[in-house]
């Protein structure tokens, strides 16, 4: 385990670096004063943290595949990190997230930004609606430019257009995913099935299938269903994972308060567990406060409800996907699979 | 000009056809009922009417380029429309814009359809928000499927990739001009230059220059830089006619307000040249108006000012730029020129 902890960080570090010389090579083609402050931003949410975990897994995927050309590959799983700053700052706006990563979201940095009369942006008119507006362009700014490292890399142009419909249909699938969760906040009646398929829609595709089937094809994988099958497993534990960190975990770490689920009225396996067998108490205390105000004792209570079966549950589920995920990775076709075995096990014990 | 006319209408409905196909199947792989009511108003939004200007330029480009396969280039046409549509979406959420086409804009057509109770959308929550929110994910959507029609087509891979190139490139320019379109909102002392550089990055490129440039990359040319500079000079034209009509025009067939850019303080040459060339007493009617309510007798006023020598102004550079962009075709490498140079003719011409 510390290996691949290790591995990890290199490659992450290996990831910063090119993907900052990508953004700073944007930026200087921005030629007027505000798209350059924009692309500050840009550059300032994209590199203020993140585990760069999609694009570590398509290029330990690529490399699993027998490929050997690590930087190109390197470049193109940029891409990966690119389409999820897209999603990010459009979650943030759809989710009225103060927070990510640590610092404010995108909508919210701007909006301070002209608040406090720094920067380029000239005052005037309604501060919200401006940081809204500028986040809405900073994320399509990202969806644009998350083309351009699959398109200008030396692999072949075959494999770039198959890359390309997959990373196409993976974001769509994610939009899905997106609009159900925002449709299943506002109703109580959430099952664990209704739930699953709204993360392999919001989380599974993009998140872990994506750069998995991506790492193949530019691997020179011929066959990658089995990858998507992983990808699907790995990524419902992932999420259900994150969930318990979003609630449990450690904020400097996840970057965002733990109440921001429940304030949100979020769907999860947690929420679901407790509306579904908790006491009729546990029941009302709890949707009395999904999608509401929740103070720090709340959410302590919460947590406490929470402790009595649904975490055990939880945890419960990863460890079938993540049993699942091993079995299907190993009757996969790749050639060196020792990484993401590790990668599945890292999965269950990670702390953010 | 009356085979101009005709020549379009007849693409026009072809390119219907295909459109109303190509989302009819994508709605068919929407496996939840709130996904395929989102796929249902994307449909109704996208084909309630609509010029088709970029996909007819772009297979008439292709078409004067010499190619000679057109049902595979209207195909491929298709994804300058689902762009368009993508942006109009996040553009009426930025200007906060209730009509668009003569209908509501889809973030209202989300908020009313709630409203109403009609529909799979659960009630409850901030349904301007929800609104807000699906729109947002509708735009993302539309840019997501905006890539297939080029990925899925029978040219070349080389093509493709060079295609989607520029078509990521044109995006991210309009970002740029969305940006600055909505900063110079907020300025009084815009001048021309300014302006020619907003709409040059928010019209020019991807709705002049992208088709053109698609048309002659598929249609086999090698050197695109001369329809990129014609589509550059029409892009301006064009621009500044839609300004006109904008203000002046019918809005039963511009679907929009009259009112609209006077209300959101939108910079238009009209109103620049009023702000530089009015009386004193012109200038401070028009700027007490800008981005706040107007009545219709205020728009009767201000068109009143505006036809003072405003219109005149414009209808000259659009003359100008008409003017060099009907020598730049004349020196272009293009097969057969008729039909753009007629196309250059009506964008003077066009009244809606």
């Amino acid at each position: 385990m510390l290996s691949l902890r290790r591995e990890m960080e290199e490659l992450r570090q290996r990831i910063n670096v090119s993907l900052l010389r990508f953004l700073e090579e944007k930026k200087k083609t921005a030629d007027d004063s505000y798209n350059e402050t924009l692309y500050s931003l840009l550059i300032d949410f994209a590199t203020r943290g993140g585990k760069r975990l999609r694009p570590i897994l398509l290029v330990e995927t690529y490399r699993a595949s027998g490929g050997k050309d690590l930087d190109a590959v390197i470049n193109v799983s940029l891409s990966m990190e690119l389409v999820e700053n897209y999603l990010l700052i459009h979650d943030d706006i759809i989710d009225r997230d103060d927070m990510r990563r640590g610092g404010a979201s995108f909508h919210k940095m701007v909006e301070r930004l002209i608040e406090e009369g720094g920067g380029e942006f000239p005052p005037g008119g309604d501060f919200s609606h401006f940081g809204l507006s500028c986040a809405l362009i900073g994320g399509d700014v990202f969806s644009s430019m998350a083309l351009l490292p699959i398109l200008k890399s030396p692999f072949p142009e075959q494999m770039k257009v198959r890359a390309l419909e997959e990373f196409a249909l993976a974001c769509e699938q994610c939009f899905r995913g997106e609009l159900l969760d925002v449709v299943l906040e506002r109703r109580e009646d959430v099952d664990e099935d209704e739930f699953i398929r709204m993360i392999d829609l919001k989380t599974g595709d993009y998140t872990t299938c994506l750069p998995l089937v991506l790492g193949g094809i530019f691997g020179g994988l011929e066959d990658v269903e089995v990858l998507r099958d992983y990808g699907k497993l790995i990524g419902r534990a992932f999420q259900i994972k994150d969930d318990i960190l979003g609630t449990f975990g450690d904020n400097k770490k996840t970057g965002k308060p733990t109440s921001s689920d429940i304030r949100q009225g979020k769907k999860t396996l947690l929420t679901i567990y407790v509306l579904k067998n908790g006491t009729s108490q546990e029941k009302k205390f709890l949707r009395g406060k999904l999608g509401g105000e929740v103070s720090e004792d709340d959410m302590e209570r919460i947590r406490h409800i929470m402790d009595c079966g649904a975490v055990e549950y939880s945890l419960k589920r990863i460890e079938y996907y993540t049993d699942l995920a091993r079995e299907t990775l190993l009757s996969s076709p790749l050639k060196y699979k020792n990484f993401l075995l590790q990668f599945t096990d890292y999965l269950k014990k990670r702390k953010f």
